[in-house]
């Protein structure tokens, strides 16, 4: 599968995940760690989280008879909200995951405005929101709640900054731990935290 | 835009909500109305409930130099959750709509089997689930919480019956009043049956 930015998918990877050689988190993306973890969520009735789809526009549709629709001409869409959400003991979960290559710094603009709202507004309603940020040379990852992230947001509104210190992340956010089916196990942080 | 079903949407229908000719209810999807009361809701700073992309598979895309890619393949894949989701009072809301033309009953095949089990997870986790019914023939939209929809889906899975009967969404489930901005305030029935 293609990807928007125009990466392809390294196949390599994804044979990994399936001859179990994958023992290390390394080299694996951090959207497939999430999903697997939020699959051994789901299948251990611990949460119910799940991607959302990317949206499409789509703009052509051929009907062939007797055979399944066909999309011929579409377009990605920027996402207006995060790409997972779902429910864990009684709450709204919220975020957003991004990975860099950069190794001091996370930079801002990973994040679209309308996402940031997004996340904003779900604090407001009583949800949990986050950010998963995974610093890929040093095999990393982080929790960083959102509401860590707004002073930051603000700096950068005002043009101080356009990016988050690594330091900074490794300071307030929370490193998570790799484990072998509950690869990014991102709701023991949030059990530390919220409850 | 086309979908799945090969179904058209009526472009004099959307044109009818830009002109605010839309008074009365007759005349709009279901989904446009549920659109434009998540918008109320958005923009009221009342919740935060979006209708989550159709998933698509996609199977090619170009890259023409200079210009957006193009998904030149790609299919319509089931939904694996309901359609719509979010947080509104610290809870997490979870819903699947669907209209009926059928004037003595609700078909259970307008529910799929995973779309009926995320729905279970989601009330095991302390979640809000529930069906938005629409009988097109009667204008009349049901607030249908997905508890009472249990029994029901037991005996469809025994062969015992295949739909819910008119008189018991009207007798069990929550008519939801038409308004104009909230076009479908489900919300309402929420705080009443939740809070």
């Amino acid at each position: 599968m293609n990807y928007p930015n125009g990466k392809k998918q390294d196949s390599s990877r994804s044979a990994m995940a399936n001859t179990g050689k994958a023992f290390s988190n390394r080299g694996m993306s951090l959207e497939e760690d999430i999903n697997i973890t939020n699959s051994f969520y789901l299948d251990s009735a611990i949460a119910v989280i799940h991607k959302k789809p990317t949206p499409i526009q789509i703009v052509k549709v051929n009907y062939p008879k007797r055979s399944a629709a066909v999309i011929t001409e579409g377009y990605f869409k920027q996402a207006s909200t995060t790409d997972y959400n779902g429910v864990y003991r009684g709450k709204h979960i919220d975020f957003e995951a991004k990975e860099t290559k950069n190794k001091t710094r996370f930079p801002l603009a990973n994040i679209h405005d309308h996402q940031l709202n997004h996340m904003q507004a779900v604090v407001k309603h009583g949800g949990i929101s986050f950010l998963l940020i995974r610093f890929a040379q040093f095999n990393e990852t982080y929790f960083f709640p959102v509401e860590k992230l707004f002073p930051y947001w603000d700096d950068k509104l005002s043009g101080k900054r356009k990016s988050i210190p690594y330091q900074i992340i490794k300071n307030e956010g929370y490193v998570i731990p790799f484990h072998y089916q509950k690869r990014i196990d991102y709701l023991a942080i949030i059990d530390k935290l919220y409850f």
